[in-house]
């Protein structure tokens, strides 16, 4: 792996600003427009530290495919960030979650009527961004967004159930996570100018980025990784089949897997080590790292066909951040 | 009140027949989409019934504003519808309804979860069919709904304050119900290519109507009407500050005020005869009766400036509906 340069970090960080800053002013805007409480619950969650992974990505795939002012991507870059964190409140409610982006869930400081109405704001806004362009992106970031909700209905129904399929979870994951990965890269390549195939190109790199991505937070789940902002072996707690308890329940047999299921159908932190003991027996974190790797490779081959520029390396630094650590 | 020619019955019967064909369809398209349960729940609520006021109204102003291709204002038309029943279902979560349009409630059938989801997917749609309009059109619709969110957010800080006053409410009536009505009629003239003052005008039209709809509506819940599909009082029940209770709050003094108050704070169906006794004695049902009229007045002079034709009559008869019955 390459150290990120100096200059890789500057525009990383330049970018982030950037987005901050129109975040920060789009809620100012509302707040001075007398939105109220609904902007400043709503423009907290929203502030308070996201990693802009989306909105980055909008930007750089844009530049990537051609695009040469930022001020057309804007607008779209946040709108993922908006639908995104609209997403997140709605999720925490039904997940009943306590700490996210390490602050306290909207609903659980100001209920849950208030929570729901809050995500509805923060859709409205999300799409009257996205409204600004043409057909195809429209269509793009509502399919986007209906193959969310389709996904969060499987992904619901097959809480703590224990023969989901590794198919069904990649399914989960391309609808969920991955397919606005997907959607925000190739409609930034659209509004780029770019041509249908390398738009398809962008949107594919996204895709595999947003598998991996999935993949690697759920590891860090199982791994306890304090950046996530919420407490280790939060997902075995709601019940959700992630891979490697998927493939652990695959692998195991006998008493083993006898023992997996009962941990898994009533998880607390003291079956941690226990748990953690069997998916070490099945290898099953070391799984799903491969399989993160894999994505990751198949999202760097997508961007081949672009020329070198800085922000054909940002992307690759984006890759690399994934697989590293997190970002 | 002239009663209604069967022209004009017609003609209204064959618009909700085109509405609510072009909401099958699309429903029967998301399904054949791959949407599964989220499209058969969501589909469900949005087919189950409604009267479609929102849709009419914007294709019959199109019409009046001069628009002659009803497959142009279609899309908004059931933009408005969708947007409109994913603020019903999440409405319902935080009401705890059982019943909304004469069946169970989404999320009495399907668990809280699933209900907020199908929420989202029809903000979803809805935004999706919006958003094929300009920009001014996008403007008004993601104002109309941060209006929303932001008025449903007053009303829950109203809940059992026994000193909203009528302003409070009808601020909150104006952006929860009216706004919507005011931005379908008026986006639905930008569409026809109309003025910006006639556009306006229609806008107003709505905003008047719209007003008197949700007074009438409030009416009905203490009138307990069975057209509503919910039990009569759920207002009352839910805490909600409609105009009557703020006005008998304002004229009653001493014991009665009393009494009021305490049946308002803890409101179930045996205190019914009770409250209508003492809504009788401040003739609070015959005020917001006045202001019904008054509301529709003003809208129907709104309309004066535009040319007579089968949809300005259209446009008369929903007004006058509104005051007969409650479409």
């Amino acid at each position: 792996m390459q150290a990120i340069s100096e200059a890789e970090l500057n525009r990383l960080e330049d970018l982030r600003k950037q987005v901050n800053q129109a975040l920060n002013l789009m809620i100012e805007k509302e707040l001075g427009n007398g939105a109220g409480e609904v902007a400043e619950l709503a423009g907290e969650m929203l502030l308070s530290g996201g990693k802009r992974l989306r909105p980055l990505l909008a930007i750089i795939a844009y530049e990537v495919a051609g695009g040469k002012n930022i001020e057309e991507i804007m607008n779209l870059a946040l709108s993922f960030e908006f639908i995104h964190t609209a997403t997140l409140v709605h999720d925490d409610i039904n997940d009943a979650a306590k700490q996210r982006r390490g602050i306290t869930t909207l609903h659980e400081r100001a209920g849950q009527a208030k929570a729901i109405i809050a995500g509805d704001w923060l859709f409205v806004h999300g799409f009257g961004l996205g409204g600004l362009y043409t057909k195809s992106i429209i269509d793009l970031v509502t399919n986007c967004c209906a193959n969310i909700a389709i996904s969060e209905f499987m992904q619901l129904d097959h809480v703590l159930n224990l023969s989901t399929s590794p198919e069904d979870y990649l399914q989960i994951v391309r609808g969920k996570t991955a397919g606005p990965f997907a959607a925000g890269c190739e409609a930034a390549a659209i509004v780029a100018g770019a041509s249908q195939s390398d738009a398809e190109a962008l949107g594919r790199f996204g895709m595999e980025l947003g598998i991996a991505f999935q993949l690697m937070d759920d590891l860090l789940d199982l791994q306890g990784d304090e950046r996530m902002g919420k407490p280790r072996g939060a997902d075995v707690i709601e019940g959700k089949m992630t891979l490697p308890l998927i493939h652990a329940l695959t692998l195991l047999h006998g008493e083993k897997r006898k023992k997996l299921s009962a941990i898994l159908q009533q998880f607390t932190d003291k079956n941690w080590d226990e748990l953690m003991g069997l998916l070490e027996t099945s290898d099953s974190l070391g799984y799903s790292q491969l399989l993160v790797r894999t994505h990751l490779e198949r999202a760097t081959l997508e961007l081949q066909r672009f020329p070198d520029s800085l922000s054909k390396s940002l992307l690759m630094r984006i890759v690399e951040h994934v697989h590293q650590r997190h970002m």
